[in-house]
């Protein structure tokens, strides 16, 4: 635990740990599921083999899953009791993976930034093909809506309406695809502080947000409760970002599970080429600090995951 | 008007000139208004101007808009009176348009078709590079989602889950993008009837048909009414790829505003290569008697824009 969370956390302490290992299992129970060429989908068509082959492997046996934890962590903060919209919660938990996984898929692509190793796993394109890579990040975009609007399972439409409403506005042109194309458009220039943190508030701020607001949305959320809790994914959002470009620079490949010092090498424009390593490091501490009193503004009490995600995204090693 | 339309028309000979402009207006304007970089979306960013420019050039100013055209048919067909549903069904009518040219953009790619003329002018990717097409496409699809779901302006959340459930259905893995796969999968490869007829199932078959789903659900449709839309749809969809098909070999690049004769080209299994030009527009023309007959057996009075349509899909030029 680091100076930044003792000076705000509420005793007793949180085992983050097993809290994750249970909701982990969950996810990772429901992906595996939902992402299945057996059960028909829509009009009543399977799914390709192939694809959905080419899906799984974007998705299954890898990554943090940091987005749907703040789901979870977000539902259960705001839930009255454990089961009130837990439904909901999971199928945003996964919608939202999906929809990073397919960002991740189309962002290694040869036009992008043609990286060949993900997760410590060849790319989709380089395991699949280009063409299998793009139909099957397509097909993902459009499985998390699916996963959102079930016409059965207890989600009320309501509920699925906004879940569709704020995930399409986190990924689209005003988020993540937005924010891809501002860092597209940068390579090679330079940004003010105030540019670089707009590029990465829509690139990965927005879904990361987006999940916190998510989640809180399924437990029926007090206005204040609300507005605290954007805070606070904003907060975590953009401490996300810094702490990826400090890593750039100071972890290794084999940590990371993916290509370390591209940023730098293709003349990017990150927090660390911007402020400094120093400066960075202290920056995400100021995140972190933001995140958790955005936590106490927001009246309520089982903020303990969120807190301590926030504590793990600025602390972490990869 | 063929033989088959005159065998089961109903008199008046309805004029779907007028009917198309008028309709094709709104939908024009509507699309104009709504893929804009001005309006802010989502958490109260702006889309980056460039993205927006290449979202632009995809959707505006081309393409015959069959998709919007069938969603206003159909929810014209099922509506008490034109005011009720009417800014769900133009919402509707955008939305799948905008599937349809990610669609167009991606399948494009040089990775998938690598085609570089489309509606007459050069392709996105020609135009703005295969990044920006890229994540041009991908906002596309998330924008979709987001005219669906609009937080004001009259569309209740009922329809709003059920039509993002149409939509992402038709759009997926076991809708177009599955469809996709299994064309890119086909290749070189023999189809029989049955075969090359799932494909086209999913691949056109599944959003054409969702157009009119989606539009009849704007309008509260009866069971017997949907179910017979549903297959008006099925019939419509097929006989599009039927004739797309017949087209390629028969019309020139400058008719189609596409590259002519690619499908033979690439050895991609089609109808007039497994059944032959001469039995495939006969099928064609089965095609739409049978879409016609669904009409008949609908219940509803308000057809005469759809049979129009199916007409205009069956013996189109281009």
């Amino acid at each position: 635990m680091t100076v930044a969370t003792m000076a705000v956390s509420q005793a007793p302490v949180f085992a983050l740990e097993p809290w994750m290992r249970s909701r982990l299992e969950q996810v990772e129970r429901a992906l595996d599921r939902w992402i299945n060429a057996d059960e028909p989908k829509g009009v009543g068509h399977a799914a390709p083999a192939a694809l959905v082959e080419a899906m799984r492997y974007a998705v299954l046996d890898g990554g943090k899953r940091l987005r749907p934890l703040l789901v979870m962590a977000a539902h259960e903060a705001v839930a009255a009791d454990s089961t009130q919209g837990a439904e909901a919660a999971l199928r945003a938990a996964c919608a939202v993976e999906l929809i990073h996984a397919y960002s991740l898929v189309h962002d290694d692509m040869p036009c992008m930034d043609n990286d060949v190793l993900r997760r410590g796993k060849p790319t989709v394109h380089v395991q699949f093909g280009e063409a299998s890579a793009l139909l099957a990040g397509d097909a993902l975009q459009a499985l998390a809506f699916e996963l959102l609007t079930p016409s059965e399972g207890g989600v009320d439409c309501v509920t699925q309406a906004r879940l569709c409403a704020l995930l399409a506005r986190a990924a689209g042109s005003g988020g993540m695809a937005g924010g891809q194309a501002i860092d597209l458009a940068s390579v090679g220039h330079h940004l003010n502080e105030t540019e670089l943190r707009e590029m990465h508030q829509l690139k990965t701020g927005a879904l990361l947000q987006g999940s916190v607001v998510m989640g809180a949305y399924c437990g029926a959320p007090s206005p204040v409760a609300l507005a605290a809790l954007q805070d606070y994914g904003a907060a975590v959002g953009l401490a996300f970002q810094v702490v990826d470009d400090i890593l750039d620079v100071t972890a290794d490949s084999a940590t990371l599970g993916k290509t370390a010092g591209k940023d730098a090498d293709n003349d990017k424009p990150t927090y660390v080429s911007l402020m400094g390593l120093e400066r960075s490091k202290t920056y995400a501490q100021e995140l972190l600090v933001q995140a958790l009193h955005a936590l106490q503004q927001s009246g309520l009490t089982n903020t303990r995951a969120l807190a301590a995600l926030a504590d793990m995204v600025v602390n972490r090693a990869h």
